[in-house]
This record gives structure tokens, sequence and C-alpha cells, in this order.
């Protein structure tokens, strides 16, 4: 039997974060590549008690099928704290619930993506999103990320040869660099997006995770017809649960809906409602205090040990929030080359190539800070800088 | 600001089950439209006590990102269970759990069609899967389906002229029309798509569902690398969690795995931890049992129901197992005509338009059994049988 693939499945190669993932299924090995939230913040106690009371109290509608929208209070709870942290106007016609924020990818690719678009990402950008895209076949073109986010001379200069079917980004804490758009820059954008009719997908994945809890109004703040966002309740109270949202005007939304119907008729009910049980019975506030308090903790260790550690011509960004710090090399060094020769001493980074859509990026990489304590953060990045010393000097 | 949304969801409209579906969420409604399990027949206290204990023995890992393939134990359970029921010679290895049943089409739409392919099913076929694959541009051929299948003649017919991406088909108690392969059938469908180089998505999501309990051996047994089967916990367990798996040889499976990842990463882990607890602490086939015990006895009731109450010229399907009854009018009838009048009266059929992939079907009409009680069906059925009098007589 010789089977017929489809084109986009024979051009999507197995994810490299994939197969790197299943070395650090090895208990010994310390992992900087993955993004897992830090297990010991997961509420399991608290997630325990809502499941078995929405069970109890209301068994037979959770868990059988429900709406594709998603369970209509959990949508009205994400629309108030919208309009809470950020003073943005939506109700909860608006959201769409979805698995995990890496669902609402897919089903934008769906609905915005015909073969040979083109599709604007952040250079470096976050690898899910290349993958989910590129199922749909589109060409994709990148915008330089610069401290305060995006080059916007570059993104004007993009637009004034491409319309692409809409620019990807993350203002928050970005995924792989950690940088987070400056106000200015969020107004920017917007401005240049409206101008040129291209919608802004902007991925909050890690908004709730700022440091210093201060909320900064989001790019779709400023262009609120235009603007799509993506959250994820992943990082906050259980990625296993694959909670995220889309956020969107009816309109969108309605496009949305078709596209999620299609592809797996609605999320989860019974996890929507352990959720919403949960946000009734907990201060979740209190606990995502807990984690950017923990966060930040380890956020400001690794920076600190890669200074201290690292050779100077190494430089790294120094997150607001999220979960990642990017290391810069210098150009006689290779990330990809450091990385397996740290692997070999049981020690994971990832290399910044899959980030980048032309395939450049061998002189960054990306850390995780939050899967690992203090010591491992000590010693792995200790093991990095005698892998660099070895390899350089 | 003028969207520019993609072909394919420009050219899918609104579910029209989901739009008649709104209507019967007023409980004053009896609809035999839907496709829901009955909800008494939800174990909510067996999945309550194994969502308790699984958080409490292993919640941390059981709420953290986990793998794309799913739960290696609940893979392996299904792998077994292939090989108890239907003699499968299957591994863990050729499982992927996905968000439901549903999820499987849109997964294999991605594998395997590129815009503008044929794509073979039956005639009635599951309009789920029309719209699923409708996603990705696809030209829609059907074989007509017999009381034992599909014509077999009308199949090579068609291969002689299309290769098509696969065939798709429903062999146990097909959604709409409730019809069963026979066994002969099965061996011949397989015959000609071996011969053609054709796989065969066969969905099983009611195969459990039998109500005599003996399983008949899919086609798969007799087209082992080019089956491919889909099946679900919905029916079974509960649909709200959205449990349904992919059985595919590795090269197959292979491709599955890089769409699964870049649709949503992996199904929700915490809902599979809680199935494989479930099935560890209860006996499912006891479970089973009564929802086929159960479900017969509506079956027949509705059955004889139609047949004292309706006029001769209509006739219907006796379903040997899941959830579905088919009605034919005679030609001077209209189904929609039907649907029309007998919701004005809160009774709901479905019509069989949405069914046909050539825009045909208006003689004919689902009915769902599973979900109405003894009273309701009675009902129901005579008041369907009061707006043919009205209508036709």
């Amino acid at each position: 039997m010789k089977f017929m693939f489809s084109r986009r499945i024979q051009n999507t190669p197995k994810s490299f974060i994939r197969e790197i993932l299943k070395v650090t299924e090895n208990p010994d090995v310390i992992s900087f590549a993955g993004g897992l939230p830090n297990p010991s913040l997961i509420d399991t106690e608290g997630i325990g008690k809502a499941a078995s009371d929405i069970i109890k109290s209301d068994g037979r509608s959770a868990l059988q099928y429900s709406t594709t929208e998603g369970y209509e209070p959990l949508r009205q709870y994400i629309a108030d704290r919208y309009a809470k942290r950020y003073n943005l106007d939506v109700s909860a016609d608006e959201i769409l619930i979805t698995n995990g924020s890496q669902q609402c990818l897919d089903l934008l690719g769906k609905v915005f993506i015909n073969n040979g678009d083109s599709v604007l990402m952040e250079k470096p950008g976050y690898l899910g999103a290349i993958q989910s895209f590129s199922l749909y076949e589109p060409e994709f073109h990148s915008v330089s990320l610069q401290d305060d986010g995006p080059d916007t001379g570059e993104l004007s200069s993009v637009l004034s040869e491409e319309l692409p079917a809409f620019f990807y980004g993350i203002p928050n804490s970005q995924n792989p660099t950690g940088i987070t758009y400056s106000d200015e820059k969020r107004k920017e954008v917007a401005e240049i997006l409206n101008e040129a009719e291209v919608p802004f997908i902007e991925d909050d994945a890690y908004g709730e995770l700022r440091f210093d809890g201060k909320a900064i109004k989001p790019v779709k703040y400023y262009m609120p017809e235009a603007g799509i966002m993506t959250g994820s309740f992943s990082k906050i109270f259980s990625p296993g649960m694959r909670l995220g949202w889309v956020c969107a005007t009816p309109e969108v939304l309605d496009k949305v809906i078709i596209a999620k119907q299609a592809s797996d008729l609605h999320s989860n009910y019974l996890s929507q409602r352990i959720l919403y049980q949960y946000l009734e019975e907990n201060n979740i506030d209190t606990h995502i205090e807990k984690i950017r308090a923990e966060y930040k903790k380890r956020a400001d260790l690794m920076v600190k040990t890669i200074r201290s550690e690292l050779p100077p011509e190494i430089t790294c960004t120094q997150p607001e929030g999220g979960m990642f710090v990017w290391l810069r090399f210098p150009d006689n060094m290779s990330s990809m080359k450091i990385f397996e020769k740290a692997s070999e001493k049981n020690v994971v980074i990832l290399p910044g190539m899959p980030f980048y859509v032309d395939g450049k990026g061998d002189k960054t990489a990306r850390l995780n800070f939050t899967n690992s304590d203090e010591e491992e953060i000590k010693y792995g990045i200790g093991v990095v800088a005698d892998v660099i010393k070895e390899l350089y000097y």
C-alpha cells in the first residue's frame, strides 16, 4: 500500500522540540528546553475539590455534549477579566473556548489562510504558531523584534509589498525572546496594521505572568475591531486540562465557531465546568500572585547566573514576565553545537533555529526558567558555561 | 475593516444541525434531531470517584502537559480491546488519543486531503464528516448504501474513474441510517479498496452499542494496512470529556501525530487519566451492557410505533445498534415540510438533506431514539403521524 499523503503534511517535519522533550523525560536531565509551568504551582487540592463538587452537583450536564462556543459563565468571566485588567470592552459573545491556546492558532489558520497567502510573524517567532499555520501552506514573512517590540520601519516596509492574512505576535513576554512590547510600540503597530487593514493575532498566553502584576493595554485596545486575542489557562491553572480561548468580534468569531465545530465539536466540557467551579471557590489572583513571585525569583537567578558565569560576549534578555530568557551568541559560536555538547552532560537548552522562518537563528537559544529549581538553574547554567569554554576558549 | 476570510471557511455554512439543536434547548421540545447519549446512562458516581482518586494520587502529573499520542496505558487498553473484541492485531503504538472521534476526521483530513482531491463517502453519509473534510476543500463523491452496506458495483465503478484520498464509512450502525454492513460486504469493500490502493477510514463510534453484544469483524480486519479506524468513548463513558482515538499503522500515525501536535499539542490529559482510572475501578462491560439493553428497548419501541402510527408508504430501518432510525418517505412528501410542521408542535426530527453531498435526500429523515424516554417516543411519533396526515391525506 502506497499512501498518498497531503502536501501540507509531507512538508511538515516532526517538531524538533518534540524530539528534544523525549530526551528530557530522563529524570537525570536538567531541561531548560521545554515550556512547562512548575508542577508545584498547580493547585491540585483546589482543582480536586472543584472536580468533586461539580460532578456531584451537576454531573449529568457536565459530562454531556455541550455548545461549540463553550460554557457561557466561563466566557462571561473571561470577558469581565478583559474589562478589569485591560479596560477592553468585550462581551461573552466574543469569546470561544478552545483546547489550550495552541488550538486557537489552528482555528485561525483555518479561518484566514488560503494556501500561498502571506502570513507575518515576529522574528524570532513562536514555533508552535509556525507549525500550526504551516498546515495551511502560507508563505511566511517576518519582522525583526527589537527590545521594545517589532521594528515598525520593517513592518511598514513589508506591508508595502505584501498583504498578509494577518500579523501574529506575542506582545507580553514573547516566546521565545521574553521581550515585552512598549506601550508606544503597541500603538504604532496598531496604527500601521489598521491602516493596512491587516488583522493582528495577539497571543497573550503570558499576560497574567507579568512579574510586577501591572497589566499593559494590549494592541487590541488600539485596534478593537481587527484585533484578535488568544488566551490560556495553562500557565495559571493547569496545562493538562487544555483550556484556552479566542477573543474576536462577532464577525470573526462566527467563522471561528464553524472551524471549531468541524474540528472537534466543542472543548472538553467537564474541564470547563471544573475550571469555573474552581474560579468560584478560590481567589485565582492570590494563586497567580504566588506564581509570579516564584517565577520572578527563578528568572532573576537565571539572568544573574548567566551574567556571572557566561562570557560577556553572550548577552541575554531580562524578562519582565513569562517563562523564557533568550541568549544571543557572538558570530563564532553555534547554539546547535552548544546544545549537543551540553546534552551529553545532561543539560538541555533549546537552539533558536526553529523560531526563525528563514532558517537562521543559530546564534540564539531559549532557556526556560519556570520548571527548574534554584539548584538546577545554578548547576545547569554552570554546565553550559563549561561547554562554551571547552568549545570556544 | 474588511476581513479576508479563507475560501474554505466562506464555503462552509453554519451547520444546520447546530441551528436545530438551539431550538431543542427548550425543555418543552421533544427532540429526535440530536445524537446525545442518554444522560441517565452516564455513570456520574463512578466518574466522580475516578476523578477524585486520580487527582489525589497523581494530580501534579495528571494536570501537567503530556505527550501528543496520549496516555500510554490507555492506548494499550484500547489496543487490547481491539484484540479481544475484533481479533485485530494492534499495538499501543498504533493508537493516538483525540478530542472525541470528530477530531479524528479533522486530523485525517489534514493528513490526506489536498484541495481538489476526491473524497468518497457513503450516500447518505455522516454530516459531521462532510463538514470536517469540507475544510480541506475536496470534491465529494458518494456510493449508495444498501441495507447490507455500500453498493459494491457502484463502488467499483466510481473507483474506475476516480482515485479518492480515502473512502470514509461507518460499518456498524451507520449514522444516519442505522444500517450495519454484512460480513460479506465488509470483505468485498476491503478487496475493492485494497486493489485500488485506497485507504478506508472506518468510523466505529457505535460498535460497542450493538444490541446483541456480538462484535462483527471490522473492514480493517480484511485490509490491516490500509484500514484506519476511529473510535470514541463518548457513547459508553462521557461525551463531554471528548475522548476518542485514531488507530492506524505507524506510517500513517506518524503523520497524524504531526497534525495533532500542530492542532492542539495533545488531548485533555486529566480526562485521559480519569478515564483510565475509571476503567481500572469499574467493569465497563457491565456498564455497556446496561446501555445496550436500554437503547434496544427504545429502538424497538420507536420502530414499533413508527410501523403502527405512520402510513405504510413510509418505511424505516430496523437498527441492530447505535442511536438512529432512518425514515424513507414516498416521492410526494418532503421531510423539510414535515420537519417544519412538527417543530411548530414542539417535536423535532432531522431532515435527511444535510447527509447528502449531492443536495438530495429530501425524502429521508433521521430519528434519534437514545435521548427520549418511552412516553416521549410514543407521543413524538404520534405528532409526526398527525403532521403527515394533515399535510398529505
